[in-house]
């Protein structure tokens, strides 16, 4: 970038705060100290009032920026499997973890800011447009000042820049892109990169060119306000630690996009 | 009352939304036409985002105010029984239903304007003043300007006026009181009041007199804001719908507390 | 029938105790009077510990015989909800639930002979080939003298057959039949017969021809050992009896296949 | 000992199976390398029918002996919070717990041989004499032939050999024993013994003497049939490796008691 050039900024979020009980989820203690933004489970996944809670305001001492991360009500898949709803359902379903995760956020000192629906709802965010609208409704009728971070050029991405809501566009740190722009399916292989220096390159290349880079090499222009580094595999921190060195060593600074 | 003394107002509380999934429970379609406060259950004793949607709804039909009623996590106990948990773990066990219930409330256009807590956990707040503090921490956290619905000059009840939250005290029109002025143990003959007319009677004395009436014709002051009805038990409808008609017959308004 | 013709008989089966903890579903009392076999909910879609024990007893009570009624774990939906897992998943979470009424009817006197899947998992069982292998191989895993009680002519019937397991088939009192021989969609019209005296009437000529008779009145031949009256619908009893009745005026003994 | 003494054999056990969906719980692959006896979690208080079917097959594949662990339904709090419950409705949750178990243990090819009852459960078997006969009364039901793993001297101890059931006791590697030879509680220091070369000296002195070694270095008698090594703490591996190689160097084998 030029000297005259404002600097770039872009954010850095996590999914955290999913543990339950005695058992534990992610290394939420060390991913807090690479984002700037926290996802916190909101109980219906994972989670639990004692742990959002301390979430909240552990993230708080670290000037973190939290959200709401709600879920399929259903710790035994972590979310993962889409348990069939109506749109209606899922708009309430929504709705109440949104208030369970504002209330606990208040009660830390450290007020929710946005929303991202997890796992299998936040796959079908990206891509089934009536999922996308129920979500964005639910966020809209609690708190229409919270942000939706979505997928990027996402369905939800799309829907809720329409409704009149604030959005923040993010991309995935761990993921390949096909040259449709999309993710690549964990089924194939090469979907999920596990190379620290080879993911901070890759974002850094992205955060910079305002793109995607697809497995071909393609650049697919994007609104990039945040990058997702996944909270639960195993290469998450060193993967994020890298990510974050790489982003501050180009002169991209790290910050909520809240 | 003579002309120039102000209208009396008292307000009629009932348990409601505690139906979970398609299983029913109360008769809420009838009950929302004699109260006119609403404790909706929040998803943990009882309840779920439909349940609670779809009963602030209708009571916002029927103007009727509506609070959050919350309960330990015990749904197969519809909690009744005292999950040991720390005073810690109560209070953000709280906060996280409030939150839901604000959202779900906020969602249906109907937003809540106090909290109740339900059963074991609602014998806690009247007997041990720890709990009675955590439980209103937890609504001061959340939201000050929540109203605490608690009883008449049980531990929550003093507990909130100290904190400098808004209380409303509640007394019960099916139970027994003893010469201590403490409701008599559900274990004892005559604890549960299921004639209707007797019932009334006893309400518009009590409500009269700014006093609850005792087992052996003692009457001892109270703050009277709100009778509880119930919402449980075969007679409540019956029960309730005599309470309401004979305290109107006495030129006593029904009008909610907040 | 002719005097030399060996006497009819038919088994009548419905689902039943799926109340849980406070919770009530279905007239159980009531329709103990009408069937001679019992699904028992195994705690996942419905049940518990409490429920199965007194559902086995009183079943005793009348020599009802009694069979496990595995679901999805999924109180909120009441196991109607294709919660998505692997074959493997679906075999363990069944073994499971089997294993549970085995003991619980062990417990009460009444051991439980076959088995019935409920709801969502029952329409797979119906319809998806390795689904009812997964089922059959977890009943014949924990348990290869069980009875396969199942759709006729559905997926499980014909796998529980080739598997070697004693399989019983059953029609529905209260569906309607294409001229496929498959039931009619609940969300098409006069999928449901609601009218005791239609649903008798036509069980009696089913069991007589040995053959469903379709919506057109063609009749397609199927093996015939149960019917199967559900217990949720509001006119479950009335039906039943009414089926029972008919089925006894013509002659045809009520009796478990087991 | 002398030559003319039987080889003396003494069991180890430790909980295990107790993960549920994604959450990982205790070191199970490590602690199955030193156990001869793996008490399984039955799904209430952690454990789901994947994690159970697949203990129970790796139990195997190492010929160690299983046993149902049944605990309160409380995964939130992993049954160690004392859920309040009637006998009778103890007696029915234990029973369902130990149906799954032989369930997915015969499905697994390694069917439970014993019970021994879990976290809170298993404290009240010990001090509480109505509910070590109810756990008793439900093992005897479900199964007569199944042993009970009890705490030396504890009430279940003395109550199932009272009922006719098998019985083996079991002290504990890695807590201290007080004066009356009870456990000490967690809340006083010095409960739990963290050194593992310590705790095997303890355990080989304990075996040796047939006693229980106490505080203050007294002796108290005990049948001692198996010696609990706990599963969930960080020393566990470590602890019971150790208590497992001064075992056999001393010449005692190790063995399971069913």
């Amino acid at each position: 970038m030029s000297e005259a050039s404002p600097v770039q900024t872009v954010d850095l979020n996590s999914d955290m705060g999913e543990a339950f009980g005695l058992y534990r989820m992610g290394e939420d203690e060390a991913i807090l100290e690479v984002v700037s933004s926290a996802n916190v489970a909101c109980g219906f996944h994972g989670g639990d009032p004692e742990v959002m809670a301390k979430t909240f305001g552990d993230a708080r001492k670290k000037n973190i920026t939290v959200g709401a991360h709600p879920g399929f009500n259903d710790l035994w898949g972590f979310g993962r499997r889409v348990v069939p709803h109506t749109i209606g359902e899922i708009e309430r379903m929504v709705a109440y973890q949104i208030g369970a995760a504002q209330a606990l956020s208040a009660y830390a000192g450290n007020p929710i800011k946005y929303v991202k629906p997890h796992g299998a709802l936040g796959n079908l965010c990206e891509n089934e447009m009536d999922v996308a609208v129920a979500v964005t409704n639910a966020v809209k009728a609690v708190d229409p000042k919270l942000i939706c971070l979505s997928i990027a050029d996402g369905c939800q991405d799309r829907a809720a820049r329409e409704m009149g809501m604030a959005v923040a566009s993010e991309i995935y740190a761990d993921r390949a892109y096909d040259d449709e722009g999309r993710i690549v399916s964990r089924k194939l292989p090469g979907a999920v990169i596990h190379d620290p220096e080879f993911a901070a390159a890759r974002v850094v290349r992205m955060v910079e060119a305002g793109a995607i880079e697809t497995v071909s090499g393609k650049l697919i222009p994007r609104v990039i306000d945040s990058i997702c580094l996944h909270g639960d595999n195993p290469s998450a921190v060193a993967l994020g630690t890298r990510v974050r060195r790489e982003l501050e060593k180009a002169g991209v600074s790290i910050r909520s996009f809240a």
